[in-house]
Parts: structure tokens; C-alpha cells; sequence
């Protein structure tokens, strides 16, 4: 008789995202007349730009010819795509990575979701509270957390994120083995500035945690003093894993590309305190378990990075956080209380007069057709609050923002 | 200070084609004027044929296209193309699957290496000697074996395969939980017969055991008798996975694309004998870990059903299978042995003299400048023997074998 790995067991429920479309193809299904909006799950809407399209039709063609077709590539990406990364994402901001600590991947989500196998399975494990449910969801079925009892799986360090530390995690008084962090953040749309960082960054040293930072968001960063990259600051390079996407920076979200940095002078241990390379690590796990990102789409990936393609790409983000504008400014007329939006393509709206997350998921649907996400369905301390997206085209953004402010709470 | 996942200290060394990249690399640099043909890795030589072509470029015009773009798509993959799967695949062959049995994936190797995340740490595996590495590889990363003594891994079942068997493996009088079996087979081109897999359906059912079964070279297939689906064994619908790709099928082992079909009738059990559904546990740990395929790769795969995409494909496999008979005509011209090359791209050489495996290689490198894989890289029952494949072009295929044939041994 096989046996499940009955830490899957312990997951509660379905998907977030998968029960919000079951409500909303209900509703639909219920209101054919009705014309809902989504500023929901955090998709974009915005067709992939020129460059992009160009250099998918040279690589196809590529493809189909004898003496340039790609059969299999080097599990962790192409040089020319890696080496595009290191140039224009870190050297041109004056950090010094190599080439080799750069994974391109299928997406941020498979790496965050896939890293946590480097590691004990008796790591402890800290994360934001609200959270992106990927990296919580990945750690209860690979067994490090308890069952979940009263809105929480045991085990875990919860960090809250909320209204009086303006959702910026704070350095707990116990050990962390491995701490997720997200800035700017998904759903709350804070984001760190240095100093906010270089407390994470110093206890991870001090207690030879490892940070997992996922800044799949950083293009839309606005204003000067906040992160971009975690090798910013000093002494990261020592403790810090970066995750970073072209699905919300180029609209790659079916496309799929994203890439991890490692770098080499990260270690991890053994119980008899023996220290071991994690960029080996997790080279070890990529050629084992997977076989690469497709030719085509690492030379779409390449060309983000063009001229062109930063000049397109720049265009549409600033397209987005107009859309963001356009939502704060709705919200803010109707009396409510909203963060975000600035350096995040995320509104953090507080639910008025303490209505519950998923009542005003119900209300924004069923009176304004406009779907949102509810903040619970990211943690306890997303109770109270509700997700807008930015990545909506700006005419349904602008509806959805009117509709929004002829509502009475 | 954060511990590593121990498990990764049991692997043997690097990845075997790494190896033989670095050995075949250095012989290139100290010999440049010697011009090396690869009989080696699995990687195809044939560029995509113009119907996948023409459907990558119709796909790149809709994603730069505001009405025709699509961000993320659903994870287990497009109804268009798990129809075409279950349409062509299977229903043609009087195979009755529903399609949301069938999860598109970025490749074969991706889905074999993942899939016993499903399964208890504690369930015992079975799988053939030799083996394709990932199968092994990413259950020892699991902690499902013991430490590696004396060319084996403890706790795991080696089915041995040899010149007795006709590298079929045969049901063991012990209980297995998880069964790696893979017909055509990688690397001995050996195939199984519908009697052959029967025996191991009925061992399964009456274990409750599970196969993961990979097909990934069933379009190789010349013979008949030989199984194309393990759903064509009576009951394997209740105990067996099946993993296919389009890798070798049409040519994307850049382009990635392969699928994985989880019948909702088969089973797995927790501790106390309740049934779990392995179809909904697949479902969960791919929305959660995986995004899904790039749409555009998705539309090449779908193109690749098409009455011209079947003709064009058909044509190239046909010259790989030429390719075959090429290597075995110089082998057995040469007085050698071999096997395969029938039902599989893989070519199985007994190698001459009792000669080990890695010096084989090395007379083949050095004296003849053709690489291929030591058998024993697949297991210790691969020592005395070679894999060499039919992936190379005509040309260079048929200039290898008139190398070979003309070395004294």
C-alpha cells in the first residue's frame, strides 16, 4: 500500500486564487448581464512589447533551421541571458555579482517554492503575516510546520505585518533558519528602505539564517531610499538568496521567465557544523530536476534588456502605477484608508468599519462587479484588509475605481 | 545556523553527462585539430519542423497583440492542448481518458524527478539497473534511501537488467510502493511487451503499488506487440502514471514541453488506510509550485498534432531509426554485439573483451573521436556495456560508425 506525504494534509483548502475564480465564475454564471472587472490576482494586461515579440520571431526562426536549432541548453540558462542579468540588473547599480550566481528559471514561483529543498527539513522557517501562500504552502508539504490550529500551522515564526509597523517585518527575538522575505511586498505593496534591511540582513549573519528575498516587484519602485536589490546592503552577499521575475517587469506571466541569485559566498551546514557551497547546492538541484528555460523565451528575455526593451517595458509600468494612482485617489474620495501603490503595483485597502476580508470581497462583487482579493487569504493579519491590483488596462481601472466610489459602506 | 538537506551529501558525484562533458572538453582543447562526433547525450539534432515553426510565430503575434495576449494560464496547462493530448495520444488508440488526466509540464525530467514529492518519505522504490539517473537522483534528495556502499544505495530496489533478461525488468518477491519503469527504455532501448507490463499492472494491484511509467521514446516504437501506453494493460488505469514528452517526440528538448497523465482511479492511502487521489494531489503540487507552460510553447505542441505536424515529424523520427540500423550494421559488421536500436532511439553495446565501461569510452574518444555514455553511468548492471544513440545527423552518424568500424578491439 503506498503511502501519501501526509503533510499535504495539513494544507487548508484550495488555492487562494482557485477559490476566488469558483465565486466568480459563480457569480457570472448567476449574472450573464453583469460586467465584472478584476483588479484581483496580479496579472498583467498589457500585451508584451516589440522587442520582445521581434526577438521571439528571430529565435523561432533560429529554431527551424539546421545549423542554428537549440536542442538542450544548460539547465540554469543561457550565458548571453545570465550575463544580460548581471550587467544591467546589478553592475549597472554598482554591485559585483558573476554570471554563475544567476539561475534562470520558469518563475519565481517554481524557485521559491523549490528552494526550501536545500534544506532540514527541521528548519525553522519565519515569513510575513500577510504572505505570498507559496512560500508558506511549499514548507507544510515538505513537513516543516505543524498542523494548523486556530488560523495558524505550528512551528512557524509569523511575522505581522501591520497598520502600526506600516507592514514592515520586524527581527524577531528567536532563531530563524530561513526567512522568507517580499519587497516591495505582495499584498501589502510596503516597501523597505535600507535600514529596515540592513536589521534583517544582521541578524541573518549573527544567526547564520538564510534570507530568501523575493523582489519580483522592483521595477515599480518610485522613490529614492528603498531596496532594489538585497546586495545593497552590506553583508548580504553572505546570507542572502535573491528571487527576481520578467512576469510583472515585461509581462512575461505566460511566457514564463525568472531568475534566482546565489551567490558563492553563501554556506549552509552540516549537524557537525561542516560548511557547504549553497549556489553548488542548488546547481546540483537544478541539473537533477530540471532541463532549462526554452531557447526562444531566454532570447525574449535577452531583449527586456535592449534599448528598445527597457525604453517599451518602462512605458507600460508607468502605465500600471497611473492605474495605481487612479485606484488610491477613488478610495481616498470614499473616506477609506489605503497603503501601497507607490512603490508597489499593490493597494493595501483597510476594510471600513472593521468588515470582514471576505465580506467585502461579496460586496465589491455583488454591488460593484469589481473583483478584489481578500487580505485573510494571505494570513491572520491580512484580516481587515483587501488587495487591489494595478495590472488592470486603464479603462477598466478607471471604471472599476468609479464604480468603487459610488459605493456606501 | 542553517542546516542543509543531508540527503544531498549521499549523491554520488556530479551529474553524469556533466562528467563526460568535462572529459570530451578536455580531450577538444589538448586535440583541436581533432574533430569529435557526439553518439553521447540524448539531445536531438533536427531543427523543429516548419508546422511547430509557423505555430510559434502565429503565438508571438497574439502575445504582442492587446486582445490576443495571455498572462498566466492554468497551471496544469491550455484545454486546447490537454484535448489534442487525449484525442491523439489516447483516444485514437481506443485509450478513454478524460483530459484533465493530463497535466502539461516543462519536461519529462521536471515531472519524473517531482512526482515522488507525492509520495511518504518512508515509501520503498523500485527501479531498474540500469536506470536513467533523475529517477534515483531525486529520491536519495528525498532521504528515501540510505547511504551509497559498495556501487548501491541502500533501501532500494535495483531491478537488475541484463543480457539474461533481455534488459526486461521482472517483478520482485518483495513490496515495492513506487516503480520506475521506462519502455522504450533509456538506456538499454530494450521495450516491453503487453504481457511483459501486465505482470507488473497485476504486481501493482496487488501491492497497491504505484508505477510511474515513462514513455517518452514511445514514437521510436517499430514493432508490434510492443506497448505505446500502460493504459493499454488491463487495470493499469487503478495503479499507473504515465510520463510522455514532445523532447524527442518533435524535437523540444529547447523548446520544452512534455506531459503527465494521473488517471483519477489510482490511489495512495495515509496510515490508517484512508484513499487519497492522486490525480488532486498532482493537481495541488503543481498549482502551488508551478506556473505552467509559456502559451507559445503550448501552441507548438498543439501544432504538432496536425496533419502536417504528424507527417513532417514522422519524417525526422524515420531518419533517426535510419541512424539506428546505421550504428547497427557497423557494430555487428565489427563482430560487436548490440542491442536496441528497434524500438528506441538507444543503442545498447556489449562491450568487447570484458572491457570496463569508462575505457571504452576512452578508446572511443581517443581513437575513433566518438563520444558515447559508459553504461556503467546508469547503474552498476551497465558496466560492460555502452549506450550510443541515433540523434546525431546522417552524415555525422554514418561517419562515426565508419570510424568505429575500422577500430581494432
Amino acid at each position: 500500500m503506498t503511502q501519501l506525504n501526509e503533510n499535504y494534509l495539513k494544507l487548508q483548502g484550495s488555492y487562494l486564487f482557485s477559490t476566488i475564480a469558483k465565486r466568480v465564475n459563480a457569480y457570472k454564471e448567476a449574472h450573464p448581464d453583469k460586467n465584472v472587472i478584476s483588479l484581483g490576482i496580479g496579472d498583467v494586461s498589457q500585451p508584451l512589447v516589440p522587442a520582445v515579440v521581434e526577438a521571439l520571431h528571430r529565435a523561432s526562426d533560429e529554431m527551424g533551421e539546421q545549423t542554428t536549432f537549440r536542442g538542450y541548453g544548460p539547465e540554469q540558462g543561457y550565458a548571453f541571458l545570465r550575463e544580460a542579468v548581471v550587467a544591467h540588473d546589478y553592475h549597472a547599480h554598482n554591485i559585483d555579482l558573476p554570471a554563475d550566481a544567476v539561475f534562470i528559471s520558469d518563475g519565481a514561483k517554481s524557485d521559491v517554492a523549490n528552494f526550501q529543498e536545500l534544506f532540514s527539513s527541521t528548519a525553522k522557517v519565519a515569513l510575513q503575516n500577510p504572505v505570498y501562500p507559496v512560500y508558506l504552502d511549499t514548507n507544510v508539504m515538505a513537513g516543516r510546520t505543524s498542523a494548523f490550529e486556530n488560523g495558524q500551522y505550528g512551528n512557524v515564526i509569523y511575522l505581522p505585518c501591520t497598520e502600526e509597523n506600516r507592514f514592515i517585518p520586524q527581527v524577531p527575538d528567536v532563531h530563524a533558519d530561513i526567512i522568507y522575505l517580499c519587497s516591495p511586498n505582495n499584498p501589502t505593496g510596503a516597501a523597505m528602505t535600507k535600514e529596515e534591511l540592513q536589521k534583517w540582513v544582521d541578524y541573518a549573519r549573527e544567526h547564520k539564517s538564510i534570507i530568501l528575498y523575493d523582489s519580483a516587484y522592483e521595477a515599480y519602485i518610485t522613490q529614492p531610499g528603498v531596496v532594489h536589490s538585497i546586495y545593497e546592503i552590506s553583508g548580504a552577499e553572505e546570507v542572502a538568496v535573491e528571487f527576481r521575475s520578467f512576469s510583472k517587469t515585461a509581462g512575461f506571466t505566460g511566457t514564463r521567465c525568472a531568475y534566482t541569485v546565489v551567490p558563492k559566498t553563501v554556506f549552509v551546514y552540516d549537524q557537525q557544523g561542516n560548511s557547504y557551497n549553497l549556489n553548488a547546492l542548488w546547481l546540483r538541484r537544478q541539473t537533477t530536476k530540471f532541463n532549462g528555460v526554452p531557447y526562444i523565451v531566454q532570447r525574449a528575455a535577452e531583449a527586456v534588456f535592449s534599448t528598445e526593451g527597457q525604453q517599451q517595458i518602462k512605458r507600460v509600468i508607468a502605465g500600471y502605477m497611473q492605474n495605481a494612482q487612479t485606484i488610491l485617489q477613488a478610495l481616498t474620495h470614499s473616506g477609506l484608508t489605503a497603503y501601497g501603490g507607490v512603490n508597489a503595483p499593490y493597494i493595501w485597502l483597510k476594510t471600513p468599519r472593521q468588515l470582514k476580508s471576505w465580506d467585502l470581497f461579496d460586496k465589491l462583487l455583488t454591488e460593484a462587479q469589481v473583483v478584489g482579493t481578500p487580505g485573510v487569504g494571505f494570513g491572520s493579519c491580512g484580516e481587515g484588509f483587501f488587495r487591489l491590483t494595478a495590472f488592470n488596462t486603464l479603462p477598466l481601472t478607471q471604471q472599476a475605481a468609479q464604480r468603487i466610489s459610488t459605493l456606501k459602506f
